[in-house]
């Protein structure tokens, strides 16, 4: 068997919830250092994203170093928390230049903290960065704006990598990067080495792309940064547990990874909203275990002659075959 | 021109909003007296439906029908929050029989609350009974305990009419009651003669179904108790302002509607995240007046010989026609 | 192990395809017999459904049963063409009562047939039933038109099962009978025993339905007469190959079933507009002979007890133990 | 009022359709000489774009230009059937080498074809470029064949334009320049000045973008060669008249067109399967012209205030004016 990769987990996976009409939450607020001992009671985890601010905590960065290393943690990530209350017009795209400026001096600031502990990289969602309705805005105008903030942010930060999230709505009705297509056309103008793609499989999924296919575009263009998973019912971003509805889906997105010699961290974006997140972080990995070890067992020769042809059902029988037999060991 | 109908909205489109990205909400709280004086302050509102417990608010139900009064509004309708935490994997479907029984009461305690404000019903919206997962419930069970509950609930209260309002999903990744049929299927085998259906226009028209249509339905099974409308982009429940997206269905709706004769409540369902609330009511309103003229000004006789022939582009032509000159009053 | 089902097929899986743009179809057409003839090469397939009138094909009704006997099989339904350029407009919806008139005609001369090839039920399929735009029809009187033509036809045949086959559009962008419950309805209006309902896996799993759970709703009534397996993104009627992406769902269909009791046939409606339709039905009745296998090691105990308390976890754990080992002796 | 645009329509517009149930044809086979004459009798029309090879037409080219000649018309674009049986697993991507270079004679041809005629445009549709099941393909081989095609084929005619026309889907379930943005991609690897982006509104709105912000997209670009309208439910590519269901952003699309100065011809693209065609376009071009007499009227100075502080219900009101009185001239 091949070596496994390295799984990670979006801290948030082991905090609480809020919606719109759950305004109480679903279940008490959960500190950072307490997400941080969940991520690590998972045992599995090898590393974290973090949220910036750091939600609900008096502690230096040192504290949070500390609780990681305790877990044996560490941040691959920072995720600057520009979709908030301040920011829900925008922030890069905010149409009071005001925020704007707010904005970009969080990012950098947040940019400080993943330097300071060690970050692979800065994580951008821009999800408050859109429109929802025809008519509300200029479309060029947010694009040039996304893109200068953008050039700034990470010219000002050679070393550091950022990553671009894309999604295609939530919370705004439209976001301004919503494809990989699109992020790497944004990239492409803003002109630096450093900006890259993370590319979530819900979200794929649930914008109309094949995971895979956007997958291999990315890193075509030398940008497939980082990824995340999770599952959804292919309408919205439900963050499900990886595993539970596209099983052959989640396997080719991996495949391709495979293929391309792609070797960065399994990653989970999960919103257990209503289960134990650590079972559920748990069970994921599990699955991509199995997963992992079908892709040892593939034929890949035969897999790429089917592929040549196009042969659809000879392709399918070589991934069932492996697929629904990936569990035997861990049966 | 025909008398206008009496428009109304649910509180909570006066209220400020948490997701969950921002948690801090959009906005500071907003108490109930509150929204109820910015209803007041649209000045085209008559009716509004109100949560139930009064969130934030430690005064009486008489204090609430004084805040009503002197805003010249009346409670059309009490919507008890079977959705808060509590209720986060159920109300009347909950696997915990203990929290069964405690949504029981609580539906029981705002129905006498609706019948102390003198309301036409209470709504019932069951955003939390459901299932998010594949295998996760028995679909029996859940329908065999929500038809049980509701029975229990509405034999009751024979003087009181309850609705039930579907949407397909949100917060549940799947709702017991997702369309008008389904609902109807439930309503008959509660068998009571007082429970009905609030058919809210963008539920309707995300969960695939033909909203005039599923109107129709309702009427001619006797249960279109209430509507609500907003507008949305067909993915999900955006809750936009009415008249933003869908204006020919909103006329088609509304002509159904009439044709039918129905007079119930022109109610809003709106949700203005990023906006001034009043003005959303204000604007929606303005919108719906224009609907009203045209329906005033469309040509029923042709339009029926256009619909027994199926024929679309005369219908068409006729109501553009009525609907793309529809604001020449109000220009 | 259990005993396997019967497997089945509708005769068109070995038919060639047109659409709007091949229009010189996806191959060259096949005649009837030759149909029958590639359904026989399967060797999995005990019955087949077959549209009438006997396309292409000049003979008897004697020279259809000779071709099926010479292959094994047996004609377990027809499938009246209501949806060809006459029907355009609808068969009992039509606006024109000669056309009505026709399809009725139609449908009783099928119902001949059926019975004297002794088959189990006619199949309805009302794609051309529906509606296009907004405003061209009136949604009452194209609901009661088919009530009634229903009414007459399956009263007058007292001793013949009719299936009403539910899809929410195609051809048409909206049909009549979307969705299981809304048939469910017209079912129960038309008020004779022996009309229900043919579930097609994937019109329920893209009609935002959750096929299992609509299952069960068609159990509950007493009519699932029929079932249909497929496969698509959630978004068209694709009509894959089945187990192509919803493995977990698809298990969980048939799970439904078993629970149920339900002994009908495994039947196929895929459509393989480029692929071999012998070995995209073989592939298919592998896939489905693992879940059946899944079925048989399924802890029905430890499930029944997860879905009691709404374990989405536990369940999933149960699930993935059995699908993901159900191809080891097809290995 | 400024000068109306030039309209025009894809001359499939009055031909009769096939789908995979009506096999038999939506009507009678029209023949190419035909549909010109029907183009020419909707009056308002002076463009058409012309599938070749010319079917079910034994005549020249010469006779085509007379046709056209007679009736006012001109060829403004001819589109190859690059999606017939032979191309059913793809053109510039086909699996067999020898039905890659067929394709790309066939395109060569038919760009002889559009010099002859005086095109402006040669428009390329990859239906059947793409796949239709997980694993099909290798993602990287199908898009570089397709950009060394594109590259072979738009470099051979410099002196003659082409575009690409993205669709999410159909008829293979995914092609491969689903959206503007990967379409923008695939031209920047292509490197010639001579390869732009027809934008459908209807595959635009159907592929989860803004029409409007996809046409500023390529407007940016400066590849917004041509552009087609029609209307959906944004499920699917419904090809229904232009102005059924999506008022409000179609009227933003002309919006940014007339923003941005673009001037090209507003073109239909409509399938009127069940409707009289002539009246579909002619009902079409009715809208057409209430959407720019409501551009004229539209207060583009009070937009572009509200645009720049994002506020959605100023725009509203602006939009809702104009285009709600845009027919009282037509009245």
């Amino acid at each position: 068997m091949t070596d496994l990769p390295t799984f990670g987990a979006g801290i948030w996976h082991f905090a609480t919830y809020k919606d719109r009409y759950a305004t109480d939450g679903y279940g008490e607020p959960v500190g950072l250092l307490e997400q941080i001992d969940r991520a690590g009671a998972v045992g599995e985890l090898s590393v974290v994203d973090l949220n910036w601010p750091f939600v609900g905590f008096e502690g230096t960065t040192e504290d949070v170093r500390s609780a990681l290393t305790r877990n044996g943690l560490r941040a691959v990530a920072i995720t600057p928390e520009i979709y908030t209350r301040e920011f829900m017009k925008g922030s890069l795209t905010n149409p009071d230049p005001a925020v704007r400026t707010k904005a970009l001096e969080m990012l950098h600031e947040a940019t400080a903290v993943a330097q300071e502990l060690g970050c692979d990289y800065v994580k951008l969602w821009f999800g408050q960065d859109g429109w929802d309705y025809p008519f509300q805005v200029s479309y060029r105008d947010v694009w040039q704006q996304a893109v200068h903030g953008l050039r700034e942010l990470v010219g000002a930060h050679p070393d550091m990598r950022f990553v671009i999230e894309y999604k295609p709505r939530e919370p705004r009705n439209k976001i301004i990067f919503p494809s990989a297509a699109r992020t790497l056309l944004a990239i492409q103008e803003v002109g630096h080495d450093n900006l890259g793609v993370l590319l979530d499989f819900g979200h794929s999924l649930y914008g109309l792309e094949t995971p895979a296919d956007a997958a291999q575009l990315c890193i075509d263009h030398g940008r497939l940064f980082a990824i995340d998973v999770n599952d959804n019912y292919r309408g919205w971003d439900d963050d499900m547990v990886v595993g539970s509805v596209h099983l052959v889906e989640t396997f080719e997105f991996f495949h391709v990874l495979r293929r391309n010699g792609w070797d960065g961290v399994w990653q989970l974006d999960q919103f257990p909203f209503r289960e134990d997140p650590v079972q559920a972080a748990r069970q994921a990995v599990d699955f991509l275990k199995a997963l992992h070890r079908a892709l040892d067992a593939l034929d890949e020769e035969a897999l790429a002659a089917a592929q040549t042809s196009h042969d659809a059902l000879a392709a399918q029988r070589l991934v069932q075959k492996v697929l629904l037999t990936s569990m035997v060991e861990a049966g």
